[in-house]
């Protein structure tokens, strides 16, 4: 397997993003390519002790889409960027999977303009991966792909999340959630009473609505539908809500010396907490619906980051998920399987 | 003054309303209508060793309007309850504000039929009062009165929140900000685009575009619009990030006797924020464009949160809230004033 590393986007320097790509490679036995400026990724790979060759090979570019860049423009004129020179390799097949820690909207673009939809999807979707205070994760799609959805693009995501826990996280019958604004039926706008209908009439395990404050920690679904600028709200306003909370923690901590004691022995709660909930930091999205196994990772992802952005990339290749995707909704039986 | 409140409607029992509405009158020096049973209102004041009286009165009522009913039929239908019967009270005069902790969308609906909108205003709008991580407030409008915004109904949502901002909590020049999925003009939906047009072009004080993750840590505005399922989704998933959290390190220091101790140290701190971030169940979110000052209180209210949301309602009152939103965008020049 061969997966495809945009090294030159995100916020933190390519040298950092190699690195990840690197630890990938040996860890998980796969090739990598990386994308980008060939002399920056040359010695990044040297101060590493690799060496360019079939484990890490460079595809080279000359331009760099910059994170405020308006999306489609940018994808229509960089010709010659990183990020689009690595989606016409994943379009050509010179590679399995595509990982980009750079401008979602130019990602998402992209992948429409240059390595297509899946035949019958509609709009391609990005499903985050979210902690729960369980063990056990969540998905939510889409979280920005599209910010205005029709109630069938929604019955897509669907679509698309279940088959992506059932087959890449493993969850047998997984259960779909409508993302509302109350729990009964009744609740919500015109979209959400469409898209309840549609779920409700179609073959797929959807189970009703869901509400912001129960997901994380009552877990009532396996994957979360919503609009994708809703998504994107919910996902930043999660954040915001954790942030603001370390921040007044960390601010009482330190204002008193029994605060300082406190602090240091839930040092190793604090730390923990703060690893389970670094979901933006860490991990990537898949872009679901397009013709290949794309992920977006954060933008200010680190090696760290990078290489877990990998693995979830790693992981939809080795499922063959896509293929499974266009099947459409024939690949669901009434039992969620 | 004299404030009416409805004890019949909320998830707690109508005497431990009527224990928060006795402490109000007192405090505040005002007068308090208590609409809802008879019987059970005058044990309470009872219990309470207060009487019916100038101060305590009770507007007798037969019917109750439950958490899950159809809103707009359940005001149509149930004529005698205490919530339709404390609106009827309101649009009389007979009472200068209203309290209810009841069905938040009949609440809407009621005011709406009965009171009536203030006229230029489209659509009333439920503002929200967040605290952040600094000690100043920031006001999110609408989180939940409607679902299916036209554009111009945001504007209109600014226009009040601003003025509430201004008037109600003293906020000299309050800026506002749009609720969006990044802070650059071209982000957002189809709604946001237009709004931020319109927003642009008018005399309220408008900044921007914000977003979810940096409002409670760095409060770049005074005022967040935003439609009401967005901004019930935001609500709601605050409020589900700050319990994630929670739940997380409750489960951390019940873990180990260092955790234990850790906790212990950290109980003023835990216990501060605590206090500080439960904004859904104390205080109460000001209705705002009907002919009449409105509060509605959460559904879990206790007596504190029934006192503070009277005190809610005060303020409105005082500062002859309404009448100022009734000059429209005329009551602003470029200064924010």
């Amino acid at each position: 397997m061969r997966i495809l590393v945009d090294v030159m986007g995100g916020d933190l320097p390519p040298r950092e993003l190699v690195k990840g790509g690197v630890a990938a490679g040996h860890k998980l036995n796969i090739d990598i390519l990386f994308s980008g400026e060939q002399g920056v990724i040359s010695s990044a790979l040297s101060a590493l002790h690799e060496h360019e060759g079939n484990r890490f090979s460079i595809l080279p570019s000359s331009q760099i889409i910059a994170m405020t860049e308006p999306p489609v423009q940018a994808v229509r004129v960089k010709k010659d960027s990183s990020l689009v020179n690595g989606l016409v390799a994943l379009k050509e097949h010179a590679v399995d999977a595509y990982v980009s820690p750079g401008n979602t909207g130019a990602v998402v673009a992209g992948a429409v303009f240059i390595v297509g939809r899946i035949a019958g999807i509609p709009r391609p979707g990005i499903a985050v991966i979210i902690p729960t205070v369980s063990d056990r994760e969540i998905v939510v799609i889409d979280v920005g792909a599209n910010v205005d959805c029709s109630p069938e693009h929604l019955l897509h995501f669907a679509l698309m999340g279940a088959t992506y826990v059932r087959d890449v996280l493993r969850i047998a019958k997984p259960t779909i959630g409508l993302l509302n604004i109350g729990t009964e039926r009744a609740k919500g706008n015109k979209v959400v009473h469409r898209v309840y209908e549609l779920l409700a009439d179609g073959p797929l395990p959807f189970v009703g609505n869901v509400e912001g404050h129960h997901l994380l920690t009552e877990r009532p679904v396996d994957v979360v539908v919503c609009d994708g600028f809703i998504g994107n709200v919910f996902l930043k306003t999660l954040e915001g809500g954790i942030s603001a909370m370390s921040t007044m923690i960390k601010n009482g901590v330190t204002k008193s010396l029994r605060g300082k004691f406190g602090g240091l022995m839930l040092r190793p709660v604090f730390s923990s907490i703060r690893k389970k909930l670094a979901y933006n930091r860490s991990g990537g999205a898949p872009l679901l619906g397009v013709n290949g196994s794309i992920v977006i990772a954060h933008g200010r992802s680190d090696a760290v980051a990078i290489e877990s952005a990998i693995d979830v990339a790693y992981r939809a290749v080795e499922c063959k998920l896509n293929e499974t995707m266009a099947k459409g909704m024939s690949g669901w039986d009434e039992n969620g399987r």
